[in-house]
């Protein structure tokens, strides 16, 4: 049964058309921070008061995409009826997305690239290591591996939320394949992401010409417990 | 024998022009993936209906370029009189194109530049390893390495068409030269030009820390089936 | 005691005003030289004339960073009460700058960054080797590595101190963490960032393949002391 | 004795005039093709018809450059009195470019930048192997290394030219410094610049996994030969 957006209340159907917005707009932060090439990664959010998230056309490159091209889901991964973009498909990694919402309520937003650095990690699946204080505030540890698994089915997504689980990391690097990471909203999540590639290129760079200095798990939970609360002003990050 | 555009069909006439419309564009794409970096690329599309293709002509800079500078040649690699561009020469690397032309009649772009990781990989002749699934989607293997040849001949084309003919992959990587791609218009050659040096990069960074792990090749099978079939909007890549 | 903008003199407040415009300026140059990512990075000066310095909001992205948004603080690290932009944050690092500015007269700039290669040699807690002339000319020899130190008193600003003042360095690499550098103003400090981090990169890359030449100490000085003296319009730097 | 401008022929000023345009626009190549950081290179191009040279300001950002700040040299490298840039003085590498125009009269431009891999390989001081069709194109051979030359006499130019007159190459890399290369005019020699660092580059990728296969010296020959000769638009290159 698909969901119709036409019979759901106004207040879902703002809060839809506001999500739009701010999906399309994050996507231009993929390419500007060199995340992505082409058309390959995608940022989904969970529509506030909804079981519904809106998530990336598939195929369709960065400088096409507005508000209008977005594409409604609900949490089945199933496209809804809403008559904006019936033409488009979402994502094919759409059932990732979908997965983790339905299992990390927590969970509002959703990004998924093949940053190059990350997925060199990924490819040798291996997790990057915390030597950055950096690494320590925003992950909390290492940025784990996920399994391999094979698109069209739950496999992507169950692997997802089974490392993310066992981690403070809001990313994981799911083998031979690249990043997803999650965040409370779907700006949260691209940070997430931009932060990933980082620390996976400068630990990377600081492990070509020798072993990089750890830093001991005490300091960091410490940095972690402190960046959590106190960065940014008033609770936002 | 020369062939005179205006000595053909307004059909033909017409299809030349939005061709050249389309490759001058697509020429944008180039420095935008950091492909090139000069003059050292170029693109070409077969003019659907007719014997023809539209190239970059040689030594000019990306910013120079626009549909009426773009040359028209037959499948020898002879620039027909048009009029339009008569004072410009077509890229040096024609005739290799022109062979592409005449021996993959399935072949409707084909794209060459020296971007710098496939050139890396081309310098040692070593194919890249299939070791991602984005690689598998788009090149269902490994990216095969073609032999040394010189130009001023059919060689370099007949490098290009041998090795294409012997795998799935819409890339070859020329010996100590660089990558052709192939597609079945322009524009999904420069989606394997974009595609090649991003999984080259990937691959090679991977590689500087260890050994990827391999994917199994019943699952780069799958995962090239299905992305041939589903990915994008419509039968569209 | 907080100390109140609107108490001090005229000549202070304008002295502030036009400190808030540099520096915020200046921020433009960390991303637009690939320094920074997302919001990590941050540029203060001392104003002229006055125990106080201007430094960027906390967790504020580049792009929204104004005169307006700037935050002022004395030499204590404490926010003064300025009308201006009384609900934004100082950087989490101003203890770090304020530190500096109390112990180190002659500075009046300070930037923080987590730049690539910069701080891929903090990770592994190596120097940068001084085997570029450009190297000698701006550091006048290694780029030398400070403490591990955790956020949140004065370790940061104490290793920095103390390691600056063992070196004609104007960059220092704390360890895990990422490079600081100081300048007689922000426009230096901002200099030497970018220069930090281009030989950091610079020397990566050459050690990759083998080990550079050493540079003489006598030529490095040589170098130093003509640059500092020479380089630029009548002392301008 | 210094020259002064006004009192040359109106066809020395109008050559003057028009060499100050070309020189300031191609500086913005520099940072477009990323060769530069800050202020750190320079172009300079010789004055047809007359024995002046037009060269950067030291000092000077790239985004503050245009004709009126360009100065203008003589052959002895000194500064002469032309009214329009007073104030500023010539790049501090001015002695090595009027000692290229001195002892090569076929060079009419002369690039020098820090491009970060060109200068790698100089800090090793070992030459970029011609190891690419492109490098045989553009280099006929080896880039190679000239000596270590502190600034302040005729060292570096000695070193340029002498390195220069036992290859094909319109580059060499100065050891433990960088590239200088020349042209016929500014705008070979900024190509030059421009293919140096990428060749140096890609051979350093192509190096880090394994060794390149070399390109027989005679193939080496003919594609040089042949890309002197027939690249690009009539006689353009």
């Amino acid at each position: 049964m698909t969901v119709d957006l036409a019979a759901l209340s106004t207040a879902v159907r703002e809060a839809v058309a506001e999500c739009r917005e701010r999906v399309a707009a994050l996507h231009a932060e993929l390419p500007r921070n060199q995340l992505v090439v082409w058309t390959a990664g995608n940022v989904s959010e969970r529509v506030p008061g909804a079981d519904l998230f809106v998530i990336k056309p598939s195929g369709v490159s960065y400088d096409e995409l507005d508000a209008a091209t977005m594409v409604v889901c609900d949490l089945g991964g199933n496209k809804i009826e809403d008559g904006t973009a019936e033409r488009l498909q979402p994502s094919s990694d759409t059932a990732a997305h979908a997965y983790v919402y339905r299992h990390m309520p927590e969970v509002g937003g959703v990004v998924h690239t093949h940053s190059t650095y990350a997925t060199a990690w990924a490819a040798r699946g291996e997790p990057v290591p915390c030597v950055l204080t950096m690494m320590a505030d925003e992950f909390g540890g290492d940025i784990p591996v996920g399994p391999f698994a094979l698109i069209g089915d739950d496999s992507i997504g169950r692997g997802i939320v089974e490392t993310l689980r066992e981690s403070r990391s809001p990313a994981v690097l799911m083998r031979n394949h690249g990043p997803f990471t999650v965040g409370r909203d779907a700006r949260a999540a691209v940070k997430a992401a931009v932060m990933c590639e980082e620390v996976a290129r400068t630990v990377h760079i600081a492990r070509q010409l020798g072993e990089p200095t750890p830093i001991p798990a005490a300091d960091v939970d410490a940095l972690f417990a402190r960046y959590q609360q106190v960065y940014g002003q008033r609770g936002e990050r």
